[in-house]
């Protein structure tokens, strides 16, 4: 159908608000190269989930893993479905690079994005669409499981081996906030990810042949739950820090996008107030507790949006769906269930890949690199030239 | 039907527009809280029109007020149709903030998206599409007079109630211009509304029954009152004042497309050049008349863009209608009654809830808030803590 | 249909793209003129190719150049098809004002916008779609030659005929490396263009009458190209120049979009890989060739980007025609003498007018108003008023 091919290309939305967004969250000496790992990532990903991901992921003999090898390098030709299944697949793949922004090294993180693109995503998708996860009956309409809380496991372990950004976390327990360089980037990038939601979960909807009821519907609840989820965030920054936020803000707002994603279509309308508010609540915090407590310097929140949004969506799905108390209890149980698989999926995987690399490459800029900014230091470009910037010494200064 | 989702969808991107338009325009200093004014916005106006607004305006048993209450909360289950209508509405709510930027508070503003999105939009709406105006052949497809118009006439009343910025009228009866920080942005939001309003037209002409060919000459026409717009407001700055603007040319261009609304569907073409062109005209004209003559300060012309743009857009719809003479003079009669009906709806529910805020709460930040810039001094933010900024003093200076 | 009005919408994305590609890779001291002539481009191209080439492009009566009376000011009524035509059009038009950027005048330009759209595009367009090259077999559905090719060329001349920047190229040889001043809008530019690619092709192939396997093929080898450009264009600046480079990237993966342009939805998707891959190392080459070797300051690269990308995308889709050796053979005789045909009539239009603009008017500014920048000499605005700039006097000082 040709809707699919404008739901695509609006779906590409999020990956240009997803630069946008995670560019405005670093450092100005750190802009260009973010722009350039998002370009990256969309060119190694596209390609391998067109190579091999998107036969694991639409064959349907296998519940557990098998191959369609008609699909391999699309043999049997294209289709407007499997376009619109590259733009889905992209909509994950870039979750985890957010995570170990400006102190990373450029090529390694290809690795990651080849891994979730040919092999995790699709792996957990097969599962939750066709596999023995879907003969369960579990419901993640959108992925907030297979590619949301996937992308997110997988961007925690490489926070997690890569490490927090120097400057970042001090010996006597205390912490920095190391401020992004551009706030409206920030909110022109999660208001053109709102606008490409709609689309990526009317497609999904329509790949999985839901009616045209459950995809208006879906509609509606995804700008309800981004609209819930920005207000509750709002009245969190509010309430606890006297002061509305602008990022606590939109980690809510994105936090209730990705959590309507795996029951929108079959959950009404009010449903998507409460799953959007509760994120809006449990992101921020989140990524707040990540942040100082679990000291995992995550600095665009990836974490907390994908990963706690998408467990809290893919629960929400199981626990407001239709039917009696006892459907409901076995609901979850199955959603729980797809959560721990996947999840277990994507951190073997990641955990496998990091190892390796540790192992074999350098993961992370050296320390004089960082502190002078990766544009110049590894790109020998300034992201803005023409201004004059602050060098925020204090960052490296704290220590001493 | 799937389009409408694709329809929709895009049309929020004249939010994104909205956004980055509205940002530019103000300085740097308080970029942050205005991108989060406008996403604050959009959570509340959703809320509210789901709530309540779509119950008012969908309901066709009465033609002057009334409520179906299936809509409420949309009890009665989602569709393509009520979420387009969703992306619609929010074309209109956010317009009134923008008339007080730069030195109103956050909250109170909240007060203003609930009533647009909840009660005035609705109900003119209602009054346009299915109730006494529709009944009496008023002619507004796309919101001229009740979304855009309606929206004005609230900014209005917010810009006179909450008064100028500090700094920017002189007891000399001078007045300082204040210019943007960021006039990219202000380029590239214009050209998102672009890209939405030819969706947003189309939907409207769908929900109302409109046939392809309409459609199709709507969505010319909008592309060609745009470029007229533009094209006009860029000749009469430079005859005018030596010089083309951007602002102007985008104030003309933006006139362009609100003032076509009103009739895309049902003229021919060519009136879509001399629609827009006369607005290209008006449309500056009046912004400057509004700044420097009636002294209302309005950042970001949204008063001239929607109010002016929207009136003449609706007084065109009945002049260029076909039909003999006798026709078009009864026409012209109703559009002007409708203008008028809708603008006294507008006037009085905005009169009475700033009367009752200016009563109630501050509206607006401390001068000493606003000389810091409304980022650091509410948000505890700034926008671009990277790069080094210019305190324009001169603005404060004036009167010493 | 419906969706050639999503289509023609997200098309616009293209021009937004442009926008804020072109606004990137200059000086910040030219960034708000650089938003009006992008902004004026739309207006008066939208207006002389609703005026005149409309009625050039779709007549079908005569094979090398007629006009269809019935199109003019489209007198017959509007549709869906031709809005979609007049926002492909748009994606040609602005080629040529990226090419003369930072020190031509501003409304002599126009002349340039009036003649692409109402002449040379409309013309090229037809002989490709209906006219004599269509009988003779020639394949360009997206105008990797008649649209893009074709902008190239007049790029190329007016480059050439308005001359360097001053500062760029010095007397012993020598020249300067000017870089742009944003590059998260370069990255973000060209994400957009990405965005609008699909739906661009998608309705070429809609109004060419091709089937819906073909548009999804399209579709799908729309992205493999960009991302096979973009990866391609990486390792070429890694292995040439020891490192990644953004504006290298962004050629290369732009590069592709336009070479995939001429034959999408007739070749299989590997194809895509080989024509993307290419044109993601000839295209940068190109660029840094006519930069330093030619001597042309194109500081958009668009004379690379369209011309190269566009005369290999156009040569691709006869070389990977299906058939036997010898209807490929002559499948590329036709592609080759397309290409000539084209750029011959791109460049005798554009020579002319050119000789004319040079004996008539000034086509650019004083060497003090370029130093000055064209924002605050001839617009009296300045882009960025909030923030300090650098001003890089080497430019000018180098041959002192």
């Amino acid at each position: 159908m040709e809707v699919m091919i404008g739901l695509g290309a609006a779906c590409l939305l999020i990956r240009l608000g997803l630069l946008l967004y995670r560019c405005g969250q670093i450092r100005a000496k750190n802009a260009a190269g973010s722009v350039l790992r998002v370009v990256g990532d969309f060119c190694v990903a596209t390609l391998a989930f067109w190579a091999v991901g998107a036969a694991l992921m639409m064959q349907t003999r296998h519940s557990f893993l098998g191959i369609d090898s008609s699909l391999i390098a699309f043999r049997s030709g294209g289709s407007a479905d499997l376009f619109f299944l590259i733009t889905l697949i992209l909509t994950g793949t870039g979750i985890a690079g957010g995570a170990v922004a400006e102190r990373s090294r450029f090529f390694p993180l290809w690795a990651v994005s080849i891994l979730l693109a040919a092999i995790v995503i699709p792996i957990g998708g097969q599962w939750a669409w066709f596999g023995w996860l879907a003969h369960l009956g579990f419901i993640d309409i959108g992925g907030a499981a297979w590619l949301h809380l996937s992308g997110a496991v997988c961007a925690c372990v490489a926070a997690f081996v890569v490490g927090p950004r120097t400057g970042k976390y001090h010996t006597d327990g205390s912490s920095s906030m190391i401020p992004g360089h551009n706030i409206p980037y920030v909110g022109v990038g999660a208001m053109a990810m709102l606008v490409g939601w709609v689309p990526y979960l009317a497609g999904c909807l329509i790949l999985l042949h839901y009616d045209m009821a459950s995809i208006g519907s879906a509609a509606i609840s995804t700008l309800i739950a981004g609209a819930a989820g920005g207000l509750a965030a709002i009245l969190l920054a509010h309430y606890r820090y006297g002061k509305p936020d602008v990022i606590i803000t939109l980690l809510g707002f994105l936090g209730g996008l990705v959590a309507i994603s795996a029951g929108a279509g079959r959950l009404a309308t009010p449903w998507a107030v409460v799953i959007g508010g509760i994120a809006g609540l449990i992101v921020p915090m989140s990524a707040i507790f990540l942040d100082i407590i679990c000291r995992i310097d995550d600095p665009i929140g990836v974490i907390a949006i994908h990963g706690i949004g998408g467990l809290w969506g893919t629960i929400a799905a199981g626990l407001f769906a239709t039917g009696d108390v006892t459907h409901r209890l076995r609901q979850l149980g199955v959603q729980i269930l797809g959560i721990v698989a996947i999840a277990i999926l994507s951190f073997a995987f990641s955990a496998a890949l990091f190892a390796v690399l540790k192992l074999t490459v350098r993961l992370r800029v050296s320390e004089a690199e960082e502190f002078e900014g990766l544009d110049l230091a590894q790109l020998d470009i300034g992201a803005y030239p023409d201004f004059q910037q602050n060098t925020i010494k204090s960052y490296h200064l704290r220590e001493a």
